[in-house]
């Protein structure tokens, strides 16, 4: 039997029409998908003909094991299946794709990588501001406050560096990361909070370094978020007036769903 | 006259693929489309009815001022056409977007901003890697190592985070911030360069800190490009016998081009 091939498609933030083109076709084409933590459920729509399992470690269920993940995709490749492992966000960033990928290429699997949106794109995006600004940075820093062994990333070195933070995994202690990252930075640095950016749930809340955590617990904001810190963001607050422009999700009126972009 | 608006859309990498379904349906309905520097020419196949304007900064032809384009776009909007404005990557990430959007704010212009792969994902992707590696790093810094005032970032005190470092438009020095950044890191720790990410002429080198800088000049590889620095890129190297899974492009004879999938 003619081995299959797995292919990691990044599903993005959410919103199905920010998904790549190329994604799409995967999906249309997949024998098996395997969907993962914060992935919209509604993806499945684009696979018509696969199987779909849910390995995700929400909704009330364990969490599927790792290694039962990377079996699963290995058993279905080797029937000659096509098996779409979906990951939210771009897989490659926080997604835990090097693990995944390693365990495969050490299989003999054939793996082809989908890039996604990541959310803290979408999050500024919906915010209205770049991440950057050559005024005011020279870059911009994806990082997840949630380490491996429960330690915190050093908020102060970060801080020095003057670029644009983009936090995530961050809410649970949202509070103590602006204090310590105001002890660096000024506390009227600009800030935001997005959570589930890039879906039709999405809500903001903008204010600075000293006043965000308390705005976005008001707001009842909480993962999952991404926070974003610097100057580059402070555009967003004077944009706030035209937020509705910045919509997300389609026209179902008009008959634009994904499935029928991609027919 | 009813008022027209902007979409501001970023193109990804190059592959066309790698657009996603809302910037593909934006393109679609685009009346009039300006195109930057490094966007895929090809792009235009995807907006048939829109008249075209490039107004890049290469090609032989002198830099379109940054003013001319920002009233280009207030009067097309203003005539109510669907005006879509398209950067490589992410717009929202060295794009200069932020100026874009105060001018068009400014002016009472509708804008939505519509994500794209930035070229650093499309860089990892082609080497099969992930950015981040929860074994070795808690985040990935983007950044630019041509600043407008011609001074450099602070290799230093990015290479003191210990995150992997995605480093754009850094060719024209990649042999002096290697050795700078290997005053802080190991020089043996993992380096690699991708030319045109994630587009059909996609070239990669991969080495250390070390050694990749006249890797990739042996190579012949030159701007642009990405500069991957970090352990989470090592794994780059041991993945390199089955690069031609990693590929990028579509199928023509499939009859799978983007027209059709839109179509």
């Amino acid at each position: 039997m003619a081995m299959g091939k797995v292919t990691l498609v990044s599903a993005g933030p959410g919103d199905l029409e920010l998904l790549t083109l190329k994604a799409a076709r995967a999906l249309a084409s997949a024998d098996v998908v395997l969907l993962d933590d914060l992935v919209n459920p509604e993806i499945v729509t684009l696979a018509p003909q696969a199987r779909v399992i849910r390995v995700g470690k929400r909704g009330g269920c364990r969490s599927t094991p790792q290694a039962f993940i990377e079996r699963l995709m290995q058993r279905y490749a080797r029937r000659g299946l096509h098996v779409v492992r979906v990951k939210g966000g771009d897989a490659l960033l926080f997604g835990r794709a090097g693990e995944e990928l390693a365990a495969l290429h050490s299989a003999g699997v054939t793996v082809e990588i989908v890039n996604g949106i990541s959310s803290a794109f979408a999050a500024a995006a919906g915010l209205g501001v770049s991440l950057t600004h050559r005024d005011h940075c020279q870059g911009v820093i994806f990082v997840t406050a949630h380490l491996r062994d429960h330690s915190e990333p050093d908020w102060t070195v970060l801080a020095a560096t003057g670029m644009t933070l983009a936090i995530y995994m961050g809410m649970s202690r949202i509070a103590s990361l602006c204090a310590t990252l105001a002890a660096t930075l000024a506390s009227d640095t600009p800030a935001a909070v997005v959570q589930w950016a890039g879906s039709t749930k999405e809500r903001r809340a903008t204010g600075t370094l000293g006043t965000i955590a308390a705005l976005a617990q008001a707001a009842g904001l909480g993962s999952p978020a991404i926070i974003l810190v610097g100057k580059a963001i402070g555009e967003a607050a004077s944009f706030s007036l035209s937020h509705a422009s910045f919509g997300v999700g389609y026209d179902e009126d008009a008959g634009q769903t994904p499935q029928r972009l991609i027919a």
